[in-house]
């Protein structure tokens, strides 16, 4: 019977009534109408102060768990995508001006690290906060013989708070949650600036589908990137249901007070919305395609040359034969390695015929070699180490 | 003669000269003149980008570490004045009224709690932020053959950063350190505030030394709790420091942007901060003496039968029984404890010669029970638990 | 029949239609239906951009009115209470410690003063937002011979605005708006601590009626005061939602960018914030009475005598003169009127006879004479600004 | 003897004395120590309760001049730049997809129009908290017979507060200057990232000067514009200090309270703050080109009729016409005016020969005829209203 009452409830049939007050009343009525008087021990040694605080509490493990779901499958769809754009070299920016090439698979990669340190600081707060309030009622606890214990570990709890007056005060783990979301919507914000910025017409390297863009019928060229617009903007609402709750306990004696009431709509509200961030990234980077020819006619001309090529070794030096040689491209027009070795050899006698394997776009990322760093070879083993821990499985693309 | 350099800038005597830009060309230059050119080495696969972010990675590092130890001095200080306090029974409040008594131990220990998941986000934040952008250079590695590894372990960080876009671009350990900051701030905060009004004259519980109050040469009684006023209002820049460096990062594409020069400020400013509320904080708790006749007179008249008296078994029919209990003491202006049995009687017949063993309040505390309750025993065994766990000797008080 | 449509729109009558996909073209078809063809000349000469800016401008300039109408009304409130209270001394605060003695008009005055400048803070946030965006279309304005002044009018706006991609790009007046909701919910969360404070048992100053507190059947004499309770936490709301649009703006090329889209919900929820936080504060005040005896208690002894008394003329040397009659009178549990003149001369031979003009409560108040002081004749004085600038008939209270 | 004292403050040869306890002080012992005993008048009915917020409205009102001072010079080189570049057309972006094309002008007028609101916000702070706290004493005003009008006006206020509860437990003027201060710099944060992207290689279309970029001896094309970066940053810095006095606000009592003493440096690091981003940005505009051939090359091609034409009258209906047009334009790689009428006739029949009066970017801004819009005719008599109301000589630019 109890079984069915449960059933009904998760197919969202079961009649609750607003006579009955809140949930906790509902349930025990319910449980009244249907095993009479021993339902009312039901509220034995509790109270609505350690009632709401322990739901609050199993609540936001269930977000966590949610979002830590949601996380997983943004980075997956992140691998995925660097396992089908293999080879891709893409400028990478300092100040938004193309600094050195790497790897397009290096730089969705960085993504899927910082995603992986959100998950931690999700994964330590529902550590924290995963203490069981109940039995200490109102604020100083009861004097019924309750097992604390039991209820804990029935409810999954690691242990019982062990203070009663911080059980009821504290929404320290609300907090805890809203800023690991905050962080989580800051870093999204700059992925969603980014894509952003790389779908307008003066980027092109990246074309969304129409699934996952708006248009005109008047520009047909014209792909609205609404999805990551969205996901930037809404980073805004995190980071205020955030201030909310801070300003919100800023100041208030223990224990409970009635202000406390006012910390679940922000907290709500951050769920839907990190949730719904997460999964709009991952479908548009699921409806994306990379213009190659676009990108190829944007790699920096100017960082042609890795360490330890012989000039770079002596890189303090030799500054300012690098910049003539950029500029020597620059006024034809051309890269570095079009150049011939008289060219190279008149802007300086230092280039002899090895220079050929330091220049280019190609050359240059190859060449990269420290670990971390967009060498094919390292971000290749980065690739290896993400597929295995994110237990893709690499038959066959998504 | 490093040695020798090190203990200069340990000493403050090291002379940094501002026409060699920043730190790093300090150190390099002042090891030229010492070993000469290949001092210059010292810049061989560096950047500014990974360079001033190894700094600030190495700073929290340090600054966790000197919060993590004012958090456990302010807990120790907790503990103490806690033991000090053996016994001394205080309202316990919701909304602000007085809703059960507890014992002052009970109500201090909440504190040592709150503070104790607040060096656990702190712990967090240090291993995830431990670890290494060194030779990420500007965004993309280096071509030369360093060994990440090795700077890694020698400036005792865990293991170097596997992406070294991600090394330069993130700043989310400032975040997740200003969050930390942020929640343990809001907590003092309440600390505050809650002492505040304990050391108004209408509360009147708790009186400041003159050490860690002002006063009024024209009004000798009043004792402003300046500190804790300045801890509480203090708690405010804390979280204005969270604001910035969030809205700093949004929206900001990869990978570094000068934006992020404007991380350091905030950051500066709130361990700056956080050390000033705790080290006040304990302060004042070493500087406060409790006033036990007025609080005395503040227990709760109301709250004097804890379940499970004979009465409040049967608690939901039973309030109207409790309502007249207390009318009635309150028209003369007394305790339950001082009614007669007759009196009781008169009142409702429920009432038989023990219920003067669940009356009074001394009575009432004495018979919480549950783990984690203001009981006398339980608040022994929490007290024994904070310490052993702050490996606080009890041969004497501090 | 346009008047019909215009009817039932207000009645809540008109069928929106989410096929038609949003207010505009629900209102042009309905349109189309009554009068065919030329109904979809409606649409001419304007775009979704300019048209949703334009319904965002005149849903503020209607919550601001409405906003203006409730802080008129808490004012009226505030002064009625003044009025109904006349006379009665109050102490006034400093870091919570009692200062001096205050008329509690003065002190209510001290809040409606504060509502006026929120109240001219919307004022001229609807002033500077008045203006017509209409025509603008999406960003550059139109080639079609429209008359923007003609619509600016029909609408009530003051003039189009000068710029087409100002018009559509900017949000400054939603900023602004929230401004003025975040200050003005900041000052009613002071109003809400203190009435939170005097509420308790401990200052006992203010009893909430039963309509505006919750109680508990068991606790008889605990009167919540949770309304207060609530509009100070609610401000944290409106501040959360300020944040939210300084987050989203910041950092946005012109002109209209997706982002924009989340404006509407923190707006919305400040709204209606802002609102409740007023009328319940009026409601709360409407239901309370003042404690006259226990605010007599608590009057400071410290502060009797004013300037201009033969000692405190000299201030800054008599100051250890009233030090020892204070500590005196403490030691004697009395007041200082209380003394005779001889105890009053063993203390210092500076006083004389005419000391008995300058103690107590309330020759002291009716001593401060200065512009805007608590003197009794100064208070008046600024109840019968307020009484007519707010239009309150005197005849009789509320 | 006293204008000299006034001539070394100013020149800062005044020696503030520490033990002296703050400038108070100083200033009554330097007066003391030129006239002698009756320099101790000057406390006379003053306390440092209303002393200092008199200070601090003083402060806000010159600083507050001074940011008006420098807005208008913001906008004055705004008005010149767009001066200097009559009849440059840009695109006009929404959703960072070219839309519309503009005048240049006309965007730069768009920061003019926002920047003006800022500053009426500014004003209307200045309006309004330019009245005297001096005389409210501690909290409650004094006996002694002062003239609070008096000093009022020599202070240049325009009246005393009428309250003194009010004036001394009130900041509302600097929210509401915090508040002016982070729309400001939200406004400045957008202009900064518009030219941040204009400045990237891949837009091309602005050039900063090498005074005002950073720039990399090994990459000579590369320009950082590092002070609009920092300008878009530090945006961040004036939101925190905002939330910092938001914060620090809440849940106060009347009257004053220790907390407020951090009211001050959040203030003047926004008022620093602010002034530099003015500054920087008025910097940068003046140290930049625009380059005519790579914005020339993004003129959108699909946007080159306006209404009215003879097909856009019926825009509702020609949407695939126009559609069909920009797809064959695509295929060729030309604009629409590269079509021949055959060729046009050959996509529909509507087409007739003085469809080429419509078509080219020229042409189509040209059409533009509404208020406010970007047509020829209706900026030029934009850019003379600002001429003429911000007093800019037009006999040659700046």
């Amino acid at each position: 019977m109890l079984a069915a009452q449960n059933e009904a409830i998760e197919a969202g049939d079961f009649v609750w009534r607003t006579d009955r007050e809140d949930v906790h009343m509902n349930i025990e009525a319910a449980l009244t109408d249907m095993i009479g008087e021993p339902a009312k021990k039901l509220h034995t040694a509790r109270s609505r102060n350690d009632q709401v605080v322990t739901d609050l509490r199993l609540w936001c493990r269930d977000a966590i768990d949610s979002i830590l779901f949601h996380i997983k499958k943004l980075q997956v769809v992140l691998v995925y995508l660097a396992m089908r754009n293999e080879g891709l070299i893409v400028p990478g920016y300092t100040h938004l001006q193309r600094a050195q090439p790497v790897l397009l698979q290096h730089l969705l990669l960085s993504y899927v690290e910082q995603l992986e340190r959100d998950a931690g600081r999700f994964i330590d707060c529902e550590n924290r906060l995963n203490f069981c309030p109940l039995g200490a009622c109102a604020l100083a606890g009861t004097g019924l013989p309750i097992d604390r214990f039991m209820t804990s570990d029935a409810l999954g709890f690691t242990a019982p708070l062990r203070n009663s007056i911080d059980a009821v005060s504290d929404r320290d783990f609300v907090l805890e949650f809203l800023s690991a979301s905050s962080i989580a919507a800051i870093h999204l914000s700059r992925l969603g600036e980014e894509w952003v910025l790389w779908a307008s017409e003066e980027f092109g390297f990246l074309v969304p589908s129409d699934s996952v863009s708006t248009g005109s019928s008047i520009m047909p060229q014209k792909k609205n990137p609404d999805p990551m617009e969205l996901v930037r903007g809404k980073s805004a609402r995190v980071v205020g249901d955030l201030i909310t709750v801070l300003v919100l306990c800023k100041g208030l004696p223990q224990a409970y007070n009635r202000d406390l009431q006012e910390d679940k709509e922000p907290l709500f509200d951050s769920v839907k919305t990190i949730m719904g961030m997460l999964e709009v990234t991952a479908e548009f980077a699921q409806n994306i395609t990379f213009n190659h020819e676009r990108i190829q006619r944007a790699l920096p001309l100017g960082i042609w040359m890795q360490q330890p090529s012989p000039i770079t070794l002596l890189r303090r030096t030799s500054h300012d034969i690098v910049g003539r040689c950029v500029a020597f491209c620059l006024s034809k027009d051309c890269q570095l390695s079009d150049l011939s070795l008289d060219e190279l050899m008149a802007i300086d006698p230092v280039f002899e015929k090895d220079v050929y394997e330091f220049v280019g776009v190609n050359n240059s990322v190859s060449k990269f070699c420290s670990y971390g760093s967009t060498g094919s070879a390292c971000v290749s083993e980065q690739l290896s180490y993400w597929v295995s821990k994110l237990g893709i499985s690499t038959d066959a693309s998504e």
